[in-house]
């Protein structure tokens, strides 16, 4: 494809230029533009084609960055990237160095707020308008969220803020009735039932037509505008939930028509307060295969254009764990499962087929998800709470009380835990260890093989007591830590047992551990590694043979604040350890994205880094 | 007053054998019990004494603990406790050992679900209702919640679900038009609009009248009562915005009318599915001085009586906080304040009254609240955040994000750090040090005077950059800490600097330390005191005069765990430190109930222990 209109567009002042019909065909370029990236790099593709048009008639109506747009998750700003100066470089999208998938405020003038978890774009599109307000900035608010993200809790929060303010803020709730996958719950339907009622623009015709023939331009055109705009808002307007909460509704607008989006974008200009305006996409829109199916589409690695057919990725924690609880399951009746819209992710789509029953998505709702957990577990079932490292961050508080405090037994299953790669720096899982570990009487392993995580699972159902949390690493296991001495159960040894070295880790870096300590010993350097599986609290035992050794090296994908290095090395100063001791971990940085391997290697994480950390001292 | 009916209260069942003039004077005592232990314990009372008929008709309709009541907060479960067997120990409200403020479950079986942060009570019921189901067991779930809860997202989290889910679910809505100060936000708009609805019980009468007389207990008499009950939820039905949930809203019943609300919850019983049953009650019923001010008597100690005089605290750090910020704020017109239904608490008063278009109380929705302050900070206003250290649990996600990826200048002013005395396990501020400190870039100081909380707030506001926590605790400061030497404003110092012994420790503890070092020199024995003001990142100076040191005892009110005692420990480890070094903090513990300073005995923090810890060693 030739990028006639895309190449020229070196901001959004361009796309002002452009006729409806040249937007039209900037919108197919801007489509193609998106698949093909994505077909390279990976990424979020199916949220993003939805959104096209959408985006392309914001920046014909409205003036980035005066007027201040707001996407909620990012999973949709992809177009707004190629608009605002960045098509050059959109070959780059989430490689090391490279544009990011989500919007990121270092990157660009035009991308206003980072956001990597859903929810939180009215928050900040009101505070960003209450402040123009107090200000007294021109120009407008407009958040741009997903009816999947009306699943979480902090959009209410919002609303109910935003509803009363009579802030000028203007949320465009694009309505692809999806969350990653099928969206989820009461609001779903609700959405349903507005979307079926007749639209606007359906009989705009008639009733502007006389309207529209009257000239502007002249004194008189001020108040024939109003009375234009008035009669427009009406039109739009219809009781809804919205309108309870105190915004202006209007809606619903089809979304890949860029006429009707730009009128409905002008009206919402003239209102003068909140106001919700309801645009309908199709998610996927114009790739057959991302419209068919819109889930695998959503985040997804390099594909074939033509056949839309991708590599099936190996083996991974994900599946095993899925695999194992399934497993479990069908002996056990009381094991339920809880997703926070991550069926698929998290490995569950088995366990959904096979037991509807006790399989519950609760839409991006993490908070809910673990008290809901614990009614669960109170009235006697095995609450398994699947939820990626990054999100669990939503739900501190309620592990805290309502799972730790009251001694309910709920797993945690981890997943995506140390780095994720191209997601970059909202989507690492490198605090759960930290924060996990401040709460009282929590168990946390971390596995570093596939046998290790099955074992886990089953001590954390039928053996421990009260909150365990198992976390394991995004893709596949290496299959060198074979070779470790599993016979306790807590922790694994691998190497010379009588060497005065020795790193300790655990969960994916006990593989660079395996390969770092064969290749030390080939070189006549005798190092053990420990491999801790229960990191939290610390094995006695392993404790107790790290006391035996002259140098201790910790190594910890995660962040070192909080992390389960500090708190080794306290124990060891305790318990008055005069050896050597050092940790290297992610220090007080948020990592950006590149491969997995990539990263470990910039923190010092692989194998090549812990010889080299050995060889130096 | 006799306790005539209440004394003989020994579990609901006797609730049930009262007839309604003698529930009415149950009422009465139960009413004058909460007003005289409260006068003397201290605690929640205006909420309290609004539920008092409230919960008297919900122990009459339902048998719990078969059907299970979770309570959400709990400030509305003294009631509750009374009826449920706890008569007798009530006087133990809030003391050592004694009866919890809140729902404790390990305290009675009809206490389902322990909450002292608010909006858990819908998904915690949810999940009941959904094992119950999963078991086939009978029994009813209810949640009751009042409207103040309503503001935080979680509950539209579980009602997005319950919705949908079909579970029999009866949420009971509180609707006192309060949160603790007055309610903000749509949602109170929208119930105001609600409770001005015709009730069902005012046309009554003449509805039921004839129905009332057709005589039950024969043959007919089920189909009759199918229909009796069917009129009345249609009387009750109106389409509301529960009902776009998915929900059956019956409502507005009067809270106050046992005879009323027993009908209201039989009729529940008989709707197969999730209901919303909509109370209106009035907060502080029944006592003029509550009724009058109800904030003021939401949460309150020791008061008289008869003139509702209750002694004012002694200058508070929150007070301190309070009026720096206005003082700052009359200078600088960027200077927003924030709270999330603590404006009182907080200290905040004064910046309401002063400031009103720079003041934000946005409910109880502590996420929003920092992702709204964010939204601020980036159109460059000075956002203070003034928020409970236990509440700030809430926000993890939010800070990490929104806050610290983004560089944003946002100050967390985090009162209640450390203990806080009788509200006990669910309201300590033990976590907050080791939760914050997990999180890249962010500065934490924790002062230990008032004039320290003020130069921090400061440099907080003009010299530092991205998220910064000022935290202080609950009360007055002591007034010893004067004496020491303040020359370096990051950690300040007393006692002999030669010494070989040192106590490190941060914030309230600081006094301990104080008197412990003075007591010490006079027995003869040398310690220096360093006070860390900073406590993240670990100020290099201190750190180096520690180094100098042989013997190393750190105190910390806080969890050990992820605390700054690991943090310093793991330094000196990596430093080679070969001194002694141990740490005394809570470990791995929730600690309840009692006096703030029984409780620092109780952990071994305060002077007697800290002199025992050097003397025994």
């Amino acid at each position: 494809m030739k990028y006639n209109f895309l190449s020229k567009i070196n901001s959004p002042e361009d796309v002002k230029k452009l006729s409806l019909s040249e937007l039209t065909e900037l919108c197919e370029e801007v489509r193609y533009k998106l698949i093909e990236t994505v077909s390279v790099n990976g990424g979020h593709l199916a949220s993003n084609l939805g959104a096209v048009e959408l985006t392309v008639a914001i920046h014909k109506v409205f003036s980035s960055p005066k007027d201040q747009i707001v996407f909620d998750v990012g999973h949709q700003c992809y177009t707004h990237k190629l608009l605002t100066g960045r098509y050059d470089k959109f070959s780059t999208l989430r490689t090391k160095g490279g544009i990011s998938g989500f919007c990121r405020p270092t990157e660009s003038e035009h991308d206003i707020f980072f956001s990597g978890h859903s929810g939180t774009s009215v928050s900040a599109g009101l505070g960003l308008a209450a402040a123009k307000s107090i200000n007294s900035d021109s120009g407008y608010v407009i958040s741009v969220i997903g009816d999947g993200s009306f699943t979480g809790g902090m959009v209410y929060e919002a609303l109910n803020n935003g509803g009363r303010s009579g802030a000028k803020h203007i949320i465009v709730l694009n309505d692809n009735k999806m969350s990653i996958s099928e969206n989820v719950g009461s609001f779903a339907k609700y959405l349903a039932v507005i979307r079926s009622r007749p639209e606007y623009y359906t009989f705009k015709a008639k009733t502007e037509s006389a309207l529209s023939k009257i000239p502007l331009g002249n004194k008189i055109a001020g108040t024939i505008y109003k009375i234009k705009t008035d009669i427009k808002n009406r039109l739009y307007s219809q009781s809804t939930f919205f309108e309870d909460l105190g915004y202006r509704y209007m809606g619903p607008v089809d979304g890949h028509n860029i006429e009707n989006l730009c009128d409905a974008f002008e009206s919402a200009k003239t209102v003068n307060g909140p106001v919700l305006l309801h645009v309908i996409t199709v998610k996927g829109k114009g790739y057959e295969y991302a419209e068919k199916d819109p889930s695998i589409f959503h985040g997804i690695s390099k594909f074939d254009i033509d056949s839309g057919e991708y590599k099936s990725s190996s083996l991974s924690y994900s599946d095993v764990f899925g695999e194992c609880l399934c497993r479990y399951a069908s002996e056990d009746s009381s094991i339920c499962a809880i997703t926070a819209a991550m069926g698929l992710g998290t490995g569950l789509r088995c366990f959904s087929d096979n037991y509807p029953d006790r399989f519950f998505d609760v839409g991006i709702a993490e908070e809910h998800a673990v008290t809901f957990a614990c009614g669960l577990a109170k009235n006697g079932l095995k609450p398994v709470y699947a939820v990626y490292s990054t999100f669990l961050q939503r739900c501190y508080d309620q592990i805290v009380h309502d799972i730790s405090l009251q001694k309910q037994k709920v797993v945690l299953a981890v997943d995506r835990a140390g780095f994720v790669g191209e997601d970059g720096e909202t989507h690492h899982g490198l605090l759960d260890v930290a924060f996990l570990s401040t709460i009282p009487d929590i168990r946390i392993y971390s596995p570093c093989c596939f046998s290790q995580l099955k074992d886990d699972l089953g001590k954390a159902l039928y053996e421990d007591e009260g909150c365990v949390a198992v976390r394991y690493p995004r893709g596949a296991e290496n299959e060198n830590t074979c070779e470790l001495d599993f016979s306790n159960k807590l922790y694994s040894l691998y190497g010379d047992s009588n060497a005065d070295n020795v790193f300790v880790t655990y969960g994916r870096l006990t593989s660079c551990g395996v390969d770092a300590v064969r290749e030390l010993s080939a070189k006549g350097i005798s190092v053990q590694l420990i491999s801790l599986n229960q990191i939290k609290p610390l094995p006695e035992k392993a404790v107790e043979l790290i006391l035996t050794k002259q140098k201790v090296f910790f190594f910890e994908e995660g962040q070192k604040s909080g992390g389960i290095g500090e708190k080794l090395g306290s124990v060891l100063m305790e318990k008055g350890f005069k050896g050597a001791y050092s940790i290297t971990a992610v220090e007080d940085k948020f990592a950006g994205q590149a491969s997995i391997d990539s990263l470990l290697s910039e923190y010092g994480l692989d194998k090549d880094a812990m010889i080299k950390k050995i060889t130096e001292k």
